[in-house]
């Protein structure tokens, strides 16, 4: 399992090996299932084994907005508690998308392979930059692009991740995706709707138009 | 100089300090100078020795948004080259608010000190989780406050920055922070002023009321 999902695995030596397998922890989340950690857990890095992990970011007011999903072979470095804000209230938060596996490497672990292991330094080097980029990305969206196009975007994305265009998602799910409100996002759905781009069933969407969808973005 | 801006200092070896004395580079950058660096030039930590530098993302359609401000003792880790997105149109972008200097760690060298240095690794990962709160803290606000809210947090800043209820702020560069459009806020300041919490000059603020504006926060 850790040769496919971890890619410095096969640059570490059988010490560092034998540290993973003892002190990472293999977490299963049920879909659904928000921040699987306790608040006593601190963990620096988490590769996603089996599913999808959406990181999102709570606001003070209770709006969400999703910064990224993690999918297999994916890593993701940061510290769940260093993220909070100041006062304790803005959180990086994690939710399953679907039933996930996620391998958690604790803080000292962590911290042993930064210094041990160039690869792992490298990787990790990596993922903060992957992670800086894609949230630079959501606030340049949130800045500078209309709601039709970030919805478009969305749907787009989530459809190349089902592999199907036919979405099980509410209005309700896209606008905390993307910081909204439903009412907003329902009548902006109506809108393509009537432009051909989709149809809207309950609960779901059909993309009917991908290139029409894609001229939004 | 390097014993005061650089918290670690005293844990390096002499061989490590040698190659900071030999490697590193100290940058001067006049008031407004923006992105002071080559975009030949890798650096991965900075350090800010004199001045006040503005971190900022420049979105797609122009709009800015400073995310914060780097004061001396202050360590800033990124690659400038790896913030930007994917079409590298969405940058991290630096502008000096004084007349500046920079000390900068070019990548090989911070690379070696990370894993060489303990203290080094910690204040790295620190500035890191630093970084990425306070940029979760302007989503945050984007997305739950008011923008009476978020230009009253931006006047207090200022205020602290520079020791004076007298600020030599234009309307355009309020927006620029808050990644708003001048109008907007020279309507909200006009507001403001009514509501007797400042009074506006041509190119300066004056705030009458610290008590009134940490109010509206």
């Amino acid at each position: 399992m850790y040769e496919t999902c971890l890619s410095f695995w096969d640059t570490l030596s059988d010490a560092q090996k034998e540290s993973i397998h003892r002190e990472a922890e293999l977490i299963e989340v049920p879909v659904g299932a928000r921040n699987p950690f306790g608040k006593e857990k601190n963990y620096q890095m988490l590769a996603v084994i089996k599913g999808r992990i959406r990181v999102y970011m709570l606001a003070e007011d209770g709006k969400e907005v999703t910064f990224y999903r993690m999918v297999p072979d994916s890593l993701c470095s940061f510290m769940l508690k260093d993220c909070l804000s100041e006062d304790g209230q803005i959180g990086i938060m994690l939710q399953a998308e679907s039933n996930s596996e996620i391998l958690c490497i604790p803080v000292q672990l962590h911290e042993a392979l930064l210094t041990e292991s160039a690869a792992y330094l490298k990787e990790q080097m990596e993922s903060e930059r992957d992670c800086c980029r894609k949230i630079t990305g959501v606030v340049n969206d949130i800045l500078s692009k209309r709601l039709d196009s970030r919805i478009a975007k969305l749907l787009l994305e989530e459809s190349s991740f089902c592999g199907t265009n036919q979405l099980k998602i509410t209005h309700e799910e896209i606008a905390c995706h993307l910081g909204s409100a439903r009412e907003v996002v329902t009548r902006i759905l109506k809108d393509l709707q009537k432009r051909q781009m989709l149809i809207l069933h309950r609960g779901a969407v059909v993309i009917t138009d991908r290139e029409k969808l894609k001229k939004l973005i």
